[in-house]
């Protein structure tokens, strides 16, 4: 069952370790299959060393299990509340990588200081509200995926594809699994360039908007001219 | 003699180097046999990569040694007073890890400053007051233990596990010797991102008491619903 | 065709990994045949461990393919640029290696502050001035070479073997590939130990120009007395 | 000839990359025979992966090659000032190590604040004075020795084994060249984590004189207890 996207879910799981993001099992990535409506995603708790295709759990939009052994990640809630907020997304990734962190916990949003950013994020990678009171012993994990939604009202979730949440760390998306990693580490890097940058200037204004679109739009969309062709 | 706890002592001891906690010989872990009332710990100044567990010293809780050619640790005294104050704890961990050291010099405790911090850390991780000069002077190791143990006055030491020594470095403790070193490995961790928050967001407060105590409570006690069921 | 210059160009390309310069895919390297007029590039997008001496793209100093299959890396019209202008260089290097980054974000030189500094770079690595909209609209990777020229007016750029674009990162050069390289690794340095020595002493001022000249000059040049005759 | 002494300057000489105290050939350890008054020291601009123990060059106190077909490092000039200033020392060591060279573009001492500091440093890790411009432009790698004696007059060498010049870099030394390599990875890693100790706290004082007493002569001094009996 869903053979191809556990394979592609393992993998991008394996990355973060290797991509230095993770301390022990401080993060977790799934994949959706859109046409089936389920998701599959790391067992909570589980080191990736250890960690099998078999492992990973499979689980419908409403949080039922369909399939494994192991219970899921315990942040599954909120990655389905984003499936279904943004059905542009195949891939999510969270985890507690410490640059991004830092900016979480001080609730800041990344502004876009230049064209390392530009490159994969078209402008401020934000950081959420804080959450209320009744949002956190409330259903904590569905809540931290409804506060992200709410900072994502009228943007694209693909043109910026990752958030910070407010004294937490950040979340990152893509088209698939394998994408969302690479969001990840791209903001772990700019969150550590950035925070470089304010501190040599610290009142440095955001990047040209022109350098920015310029950017973007070099490796996103039908212009695009970075890479080879596909 | 005590063959299981040494295998285990020798393996947390040789996690301080792999977790990068280590320069050189700065760092020591301990474990003890609460019914025995013995204590396991790294003998002094021996090199992690040729430590083999039968350099491991036994020691009863007065310091006498009871088994073993080398010396122990010379911060064994405030290995001792930490067992006798805490009868929770069952391993100790002390090094001289960068980040945490640089908060200890600072004369600082860390404060929560979000999720990462609260999943292991109820609360700020306190700095000890400066020691005296009859304390330095006198059983200087000793006095380290106990002025951390008055630091923790009222306060259960599970629950933040883990100081930092004035002017000196820090301690962790946990359940066994592999938890101590978990421990220290998170405090490295939160004193790093900890770090960077405040440059960030100078003023920035501790963080929600709510969402505290979610994630502490997610991942500690009755209620815990965090990584799989044992 | 040009294998000599594949291979030092492909080598040259590997050492961006090997030495921490680069993430993903940010950053390539060229060679040119000054008697032929021709550059050997790297394609856009490869990954290095992928790479292959025969991926190489060999282009005319108009930016016409002379060989390969695949298409040069987006950058290349900056490497020609800078080919045309400064007649001494033999190899370029782009990368977004971080400590570099973070002062062409923040818009400023390296200023000289010790001797680090002083053994490969005769005075401030300069950043650009802001690029204007027309200049982002129009040609841009041509344009951004127009703009380093403009700031190495009247200089040697062997004398300062980097600049700094502005709001993007850094470009370094030399004799060759390989030592282009070089000099992108000293730069990252350089621009690593200054960020920290201006954290120390906020107003410190540049280097004695005496000692600038010696130690330029003791690497540099007829009188140069490090390392072995060659 | 001096074949014991070869064999420790090379091993130490290929500690400077494995504790990434150098970057490329930025480092040298020599060491000395005191009773024929020779010294072995790294060739200049060799990389230390080709080093070979018959690479080293052996010099007079006058600086006379007496064995060896390379050139010796071009700041053996310095070494032997500080060898024949400082009876008590038997090894040398020059690197560029980034925390330490950061202060010393500061050109500011390290001040001792906290245990880890005082294990190995009995009191701040000074830095010394400008060179003046007749200095540096006459026998400069000799003038950057007298500098450092200068430092050093009335202190006992082997109390604070180490030191900044200014604008430049660390040097450190030992009773022998492993030592000295041991002091620059201490030095290195107290230049780091009293970097981040003033960040925390601006107006920090250094670390009380009785503690640094009490951890200076726990591993120094015919009183020590640290480590094992030899």
């Amino acid at each position: 069952m869903l053979l191809q996207l556990k394979q592609a879910v393992w993998e991008a799981n394996l990355d973060l370790p290797k991509y230095g993001l993770v301390t022990f099992t401080w993060g977790n990535v799934s994949g959706i299959d859109r046409e089936q409506g389920l998701v599959v995603i790391k067992p909570s708790g589980v080191p990736y060393e250890e960690l099998k295709p078999e492992d990973l759990v499979v689980v419908d939009l409403e949080g039922n299990i369909v399939e494994g052994k192991l219970r899921p990640s315990s942040d599954t809630p909120t990655h389905l509340v984003l499936y279904k907020a943004f059905p542009q997304i195949g891939g999510i990734v969270h985890t507690h990588s410490p640059w991004a962190t830092s900016w979480a916990q001080a609730g800041k949003g990344i502004p876009a200081l230049g064209t390392t950013h530009a490159d994969y994020f078209y402008g401020e990678v934000p950081c959420t509200r804080a959450m209320t009171e009744a949002e956190i012993q409330g259903a904590y994990e569905l809540e931290t995926g409804n506060v992200i939604v709410e900072t994502f009202r009228g943007r694209d979730p693909l043109q910026v594809p990752g958030v910070l949440v407010h004294s937490h760390a950040p979340f990152n998306w893509g088209k698939d699994p394998h994408q969302a990693v690479h969001n990840a580490v791209v903001l772990e890097e700019v969150a550590k360039i950035g925070y470089h940058t304010i501190a040599l200037n610290t009142h440095v204004p955001s990047m040209d908007q022109t350098l920015l679109d310029r950017h973007f739009l070099r490796k996103h969309g039908a212009n695009a001219y970075y890479g080879q062709k596909q």
